[in-house]
């Protein structure tokens, strides 16, 4: 398999001969994909797997039509949060007891950028890049308005980031994966810069955990958030989790004092204290039908070897761009992502001046990728169910909308649309 | 029907005939209630409607599993929690754009006090009663620690409340209906007070939304949260919604600047700008299946007249209380609620020394209530399904339950258990 990276056959059948001999071809048919969709949105959305499917009915129709309030207890609803967590934490090189599922990654920023702040309560800088996620930006914003007294978010430009950490900076926020770009951050390099510092870091896993073997524990980070609906393919709008180290537990409060981040949450006492370990993360009730799907989803990654999967992931993004070189030479597209496998996310990344129109008459041709403004096309690589010979067909369709010129079809002009 | 709050009748028979005659009857039907359960915690935990089932299904297996990622706009995932909350909207008195659906209620609570105490900078104090629902308190306290500055949460006995409305109170929060005793709060009258001092309140509409008939718009209240899952029957952790009287929207801002709450979520803009209207209090991507489920659940509220579901709810518990008074006289039970209906949410709540284990030996025999610590048996009345006979029944089995003293049974020990 990793012949595609150095040197991309030529032939689509060559491709399904690698296919065939992948060791994560199996994981496939796990998942319920559509007939003649060529899904490269799992980094937008990940596919539904039948073991959702079937813990969605599961846990509606027989727990909480049958059970009812009984289920908390008897299916044990109460602790799934802190068991998801701990499902979650050997996918990003977490220990037990450091991941819990709760709200959703933005609000979970908010947690640890907050808790981030009275840890190092004399300084009063948030730093990121001005090219992160924009909601991680608004958060660290809101925070900083709400903390006033000369709290701040400031943003530099990507190259400029580890320099300014300088000692106001309490902590430093960034993506692990660039959701434009798909540039995977060095996490160790970037901890060390900032623990020169004093200063800590929350990591935004939203485009790395699921796809590439997260190393949070090797790579001494303290603070991490990530979204189930990705690459975890928990379903929209599935839950997202949250990663405080061991050592940094005790220290770390989240400032939303909800009912179940208390200690005795049954207790009903007035005054707050918050539970030992990473429980204290939780706030209120979780979303059980929402968070059961994440559970079943995550059973396909269930006897993965993480480096499989990336190994995989590296080859299918140099299958795709050699691909692109190969076939949409001067037809405009830019690549807009690393070439270099090891310094990608799990996604590729071009560029074309009609990027919205070409990405519309992709999605209608069948090849699902997404739009970000102003002008990049992302196709994200799922190695868990997409196969060499899918990158082959797509990067086929893309040559064939450019040779037809069809996305100059007024149809897909753009529109308020959900990109 | 209402004979039931003046003279209860003396037979099971006579009840029988109350309920052929019920206007509500009907809903019954929308409800899949398991066989042998008479339900009387639907304040903690609405049942599953079959309208609810098949939503939770199709938007699982359909929407998510086959169109993916257009499932945004195909199926308009992104506008279900201004629609729900429209239609919420109809059910607590407020008009359409002034409710969303998003998050949990203690993350709601935490925006509307954060938006109040900027709306009120001069002040420092929330002002609460120290009765209140537990998690509210905690939210408040939370936002007070992260503020500094002074901003305190106070907290008084319920009836000081009023008195202690002074110059430095910003916001005061209540539950609407006390989660405990099921005491109903004058909401016109309190926002009165608080407004004479300038004070804002957040109203928590946990216990009353969707079991009676909010007046929101009616009583001038500015600010409110409530859950989705105990009246509404949205499911297990359904999410929760936002009230803001359109004539605070544009000045009140949600401390938690979301990529949904921004004016345009898809313009990826560097800068937070708050969307136009109620749409500003979303947060991140909402849950999309549960907020299904939660808008199939409505179905069952439309054409019906809260006037009848109140008239209904009070029947239901001047009967529950008139027979315990009749059937369980000498065994030690306690009314904890208001014997007047019109002062009384939608529950009745008894106090017995053994609480714990009555509640459990009566959920052994079918009857599902809940217990709060540290003595009371709490009823949720729920008229959409509940009928006069289940409520005979569950009070003959309560006094089986004395008289066999079955409470005393071992295993209805207290233990870490979810109540």
């Amino acid at each position: 398999m990793t012949a595609a990276a150095t040197s991309t056959p030529r032939t689509r059948e060559a491709l399904a001969e690698l296919d065939r001999r992948d060791p994560l071809a199996g994981c496939r048919d796990a998942f319920a994909l559509p007939e003649g969709i060529l899904y490269f949105d799992g980094n937008s959305l990940g596919p539904l797997t039948h073991a959702s499917r079937r813990r969605v009915r599961e846990v509606t129709e027989r727990q909480w039509g049958r059970d009812l309030i009984g289920s908390w207890n008897v299916h044990d609803w109460i602790h799934l949060p802190l068991k998801v967590g701990d499902r979650i934490a050997r996918l990003i090189g977490a220990a037990a007891g450091e991941v819990v599922v709760a709200d959703s990654t933005s609000v979970n920023l908010f947690k640890l950028l907050a808790a981030a702040l009275a840890l190092r309560p004399e300084r009063r800088t948030i730093l990121s890049e001005a090219s992160n996620f924009p909601t991680d930006l608004y958060m660290a914003q809101g925070l900083a308005d709400l903390k006033g007294a000369g709290v701040r978010l400031r943003q530099v430009a990507p190259g400029d980031l580890t320099a300014a950490i300088d000692a106001d900076v309490a902590v430093v926020t960034l993506s692990h994966v660039d959701f434009k770009t798909g540039e995977l951050r060095d996490m160790a390099a970037v901890g060390r810069a900032a623990r020169d510092q004093g200063a800590l870091v929350v990591w935004d896993l939203a485009h790395s955990a699921g796809a590439l073997a997260v190393d949070l524990g090797g790579s001494g980070a303290e603070l991490a958030v990530g979204c189930g609906y990705k690459f975890f393919n928990g379903g929209p709008g599935a839950p997202a989790f949250v990663y405080v180290a061991r050592r940094l537990q005790e220290r770390a409060r989240s400032p939303l004092y909800g009912w179940l981040g208390h200690r005795e949450p049954f207790a009903f006492e007035a005054c707050y204290a918050p539970a030992e370990g990473i429980g204290r993360f939780q706030c209120g009730t979780p979303p059980i039908l929402a968070l059961a799907a994440l559970d079943a989803a995550l059973d396909v990654f269930d006897g993965i070897d993480l480096a499989d999967l990336r190994r995989k992931s590296v080859a299918l993004g140099d299958l795709f761009l050699d691909l692109v070189e190969q076939e949409c030479a001067g037809m405009g597209l830019e690549i807009a992502c690393p070439r270099d496998g090891e310094r990608r996310g799990s996604q590729v990344s071009l560029r074309h001046r009609r990027g919205y129109a070409v990405v519309q008459a992709l999605i209608d041709r069948g090849v699902v990728g997404d739009f970000r403004v102003p002008d990049v096309l992302r196709f994200g690589l799922t190695p868990l169910y997409q196969r060499h010979v899918d990158v082959w067909d797509a990067v086929a369709i893309l040559r064939q909308v450019f040779e037809t010129r069809a996305f100059e079809d007024p149809r897909y002009d753009r529109r308020g649309a959900v990109t």
